[in-house]
């Protein structure tokens, strides 16, 4: 996928140039790395979720993440009113299901968005996937444990069900529209010990699919920047605090071209 | 206290091989610190605290950890629900009192989990315990100025008064169940200069009586390792911002080994 | 303006003597970042909301620091409470409009607090400052766009206006209260790299207050405090990661005299 990687270095300058606006309404937990994330990639982050701001929130973001992290029931009207706004202004939506799969209340709410918010994008662990797919079988709490032949097969049926992209991230990740798939190898494990990675990985598919219409080459481009900064991260650290302090300077300072010529995208 | 440094190191190994998922309702200030704080130490955090997921977040969870901080009376009712739940499952409670002694709702609200919700630990500094004791005298604000006498007397109290283990963290920690009591020594004065280490020494409470059902065992281990962790990466660090970062990683890294060589406990 | 200068080492003095309670009520993004900043400068943050305890946290500060990002309409009240028993107190309080001019909920938020609420200084950046002034012209999203003309303008008539004194932080802080105003110079952009950047700074400016009744030297010196610290931090660092990291670190290890040698503040 040569080309895959060459375009993703494009659309990487891009984002530095136009600076999107990206509208998240996510959990407190990760709200400042999901900022920091979007800030060091070269975007401009706004956190809002109260629903009287969502319309004025709406006409000056490029794109919208919902995360469903800590969620409060409160906030549910938020998601889906803004996720109705960039359906409507033909923006697109990265939805993170967090904790899918683990809560009645969560998975409720994650396949409702799904189901009825149209995104342009679902990004998730197996289980979460899992629990959103009708193929799914029983949720088994927040970690992924399913194998990830069960993941898989989730993630393009979802795909198929919903048109929608689908990425299931962990060691590997393995993004679909249910036709064209690809592998993104890569990353580290110290992935595993830092809070919001996978939500900020969420943020940065938001960020991609802000500057690009190909919503599989924008996810593919944005979970490969996280493979690689988080490989180069993991060569200049200790542990998961210094990890972290470096895969922001990473993220910051990777040239269009050195992230290109590190991509490692395979199609599935 | 040779035996319960070794018994330490022993918990810290059971955490990261079970990998426990403590279930924190805590607040806003710490939630990103606690989670980090929780995977580096090989536990797997989560935060929620919307009242229709408390019994599916229970049901995975093997410790609960109510901290209230930035209190808003609507999450009162699910700290309440979420430690009742707790308790009739027969899983471990630690209550973190932050701020209690500095305003009515947050002295209400502390005193009322400590006196019905059975906590296993109540962990506070010296102004938090001596507000939640009857021999409490005045509060007198969010820091702790009150002497270490009087802060060990009232710990003492409450530990027998609620019939659980009460720590007050500070320089020196002191640790108690009514009949036995330990310090544990160590750390450094650059704790106080970050925010949410009280909070997050707390939720490692939790992680440790996930792993161990004699509570003042595992209170000691966990606020050793707190101790431990500190004092090394005050030596590699030149102020807060890198005293953190170096924290988590020292907190990923250490081995039992070095953490049964390392703590300091004494019988008080 | 050496005599500014040093009046500023004497507050940061004072500041770490003190350790003055600021209280904040902002938003989820940064307050954790805001804390540590108050811990590095030597002050004692409270992060509350609920307006069960506006009185008892009133009664135990020094100052109150209003920030309205990821604003919800239940904390207004709260805000507008606080503010009012400041000023019956005569306590110090500093308004940060964030996103004032991007949406109407916090336009009309940061206008009726700057109207209503009497703050003794308002921080923003230059579409934040000219949202709230009359002369305002139209907002034009959360990143400033105008010119400085325009907003040094702006500032002046709105320091008239309200009686209080107003700062645009942007590449050069300007500051005025209508009569006298200052430039202050230094910094780095990497600050732009970072999220809770100017809200730290807002809450330094309230540490400042808190030991300094002239308003408009006491905001000087915070923002100059922050120029100086950004300035070095910039010198060690390789990206916002360790940029933020060594910032801390300066903030709390920094003297006043090498503070008020570097500090750099001009008349405008």
């Amino acid at each position: 996928m040569a080309e895959f990687a060459e375009a993703s270095g494009d659309l990487l300058e891009r984002i530095r140039k136009s600076r999107p606006v990206i509208h998240n309404i996510t959990n407190f937990v990760v709200m400042n790395t999901t900022a920091n994330v979007l800030l060091a990639l070269g975007a401009a982050p706004i956190m809002a979720h109260a629903i009287e701001e969502m319309v004025d929130i709406s006409n000056i973001s490029s794109a919208l993440v919902i995360n469903i992290g800590t969620l409060s029931t409160s906030w549910v009207k938020s998601m889906t009113y803004a996720a109705r706004l960039a359906r409507v202004a033909g923006k697109p939506l990265v939805l993170d299901p967090v904790g899918s799969g683990a809560t009645k209340l969560r998975t409720d709410t994650a396949c409702e968005i799904a189901k009825f918010s149209a995104p342009t994008v679902i990004r998730g662990n197996a289980s979460e996937i899992l629990s959103l797919s009708a193929t799914g079988g029983m949720p088994r709490g927040v970690d992924s444990v399913n194998t990830t032949e069960e993941a898989i097969t989730a993630a393009k049926t979802l795909a198929v069900e919903r048109r929608t992209v689908v990425a299931v991230t962990g060691a590997q990740d393995f993004v679909t529209d249910g036709t064209r798939s690809f592998l993104i190898s890569g990353g580290s494990p110290m992935m595993m010990s830092v809070t919001g990675t996978g939500c900020s990985a969420s943020a940065t598919v938001g960020a991609f699919l802000a500057v690009e219409k190909d919503a599989i080459l924008a996810t593919v481009s944005a979970l490969a920047l996280f493979k690689v900064v988080a490989e180069k991260a993991a060569l200049k650290s200790q542990g998961p605090g210094s990890f972290w302090v470096q895969a922001l300077d990473e993220l910051h300072n990777i040239t269009p071209k050195v992230f290109e010529n590190s991509a490692r995208i395979d199609p599935a």
